[in-house]
Formats: C-alpha cells, structure tokens, sequence
C-alpha cells in the first residue's frame, strides 16, 4: 500500500517551474479561478497549493470554475493531485498539490 | 463570467453510467482510494460526490492515493472537478463531482 506522503507526482519534475497559487479557506474560488486560468494561459499549466479541509474546497472549486474559463478559450485541462510536505513556522505540514494541465 | 452552477461536464454524458461513489467528511481517504481504484479498474472511470468542504477534501485525498494504486497497474489518471446541484432531505444543495478517467 502506498502512504500519502510517497505519492510521486512527475509533472512536477517534467515541467518547468512556475509560482505556486497558494489557496486558504478564505480565498475567493472565483479569484483564484481567475489567477489559474491565467497561468496556463501565459505558461501552459499551473499548480495550486492547499493545506486543510476549507482550502482544499476553495481550491477544488476554484478548478471547476478556471476549466469553463479556459473552455472559452479552448483549452481542456485536467487536474492531477498529490501529497508534498511543506513548513510553515517551523511545523512540517502535509499539503495537497493539484497540477492543472492540459489533457 | 461563467457561474459555478453552469459549469458543463461533458464527460458525464459521453460516457456509460457507473455508479457515483459518495464521500462525506468522515469518509477514510483510503477506503476512498481503494474504491476508485476498483470502479476505474473495472469500468474505466469512476465519479465521486462529496458535499461540503470535509468531504471535498476527503475526496481530494482519496484520489492522489487513488493514483498511486492505479499507477502501480500502469493506470494513470485524471480528474475532472464539477458542479452539480442534488435534493438531500428536499433541500437544493450544490455538489463537487470528481470525474477520474485515464489521462
């Protein structure tokens, strides 16, 4: 069985890097929509970064939303998530990942 | 500007009816996981519902380790987040659906 925190992701070796779009459970879905539709259009894909319950929502959401902006301009993207760990004040924190591509 | 609710889901129409699996917040992500990985071994796809920001992110869970099951078979997957709206209990509620299919 594999455990959460061994999930490979290899998009994220394959691609080059771009910033990742931090989400919080007050970030607006549609704000964030905005902010990942316009990263793959300036850099073919995005990654977005959630840590807990109402980011990860936030987050999801807001992929519902940037796929029928980006639909509009015809580009299809799936998302691919994954578990990485991450600091935050000194506290290791496992954080969801979720790569926005094109299928 | 597109809303959450005309979201469209093509995917949901091209493809045969499996049966949605339905996560809440008390879900645990790798009973999630393991049902995915069986209806997409078994039908090629697999839906997952979830209502609310608990069972948003169980899901999210369930399906990074989803893919790794899968990845093991040499199945890689996607996912494709939507809107759908769902009567529980006579009241309207809006529901994430998670569409997994083959890359």
């Amino acid at each position: 069985m594999q455990t959460p925190t061994t999930s490979s992701a290899p998009e994220a070796v394959e691609h080059p890097h771009v910033d990742i779009i931090k989400v919080s459970a007050r970030s607006r879905s549609t704000a964030v929509a905005g902010a990942i539709a316009g990263v793959v259009r300036e850099h073919g894909r995005a990654e977005v970064q959630a840590i807990g319950a109402g980011a990860v929502n936030q987050s999801v959401k807001a992929m519902a939303i940037a796929r029928g902006y980006l639909a509009e301009d015809g580009i299809v993207v799936v998302f691919v998530p994954y578990f990485t760990e991450t600091t935050i004040d000194g506290q290791e924190r496992t954080a969801i990942r979720m790569v926005v591509e094109p299928r």
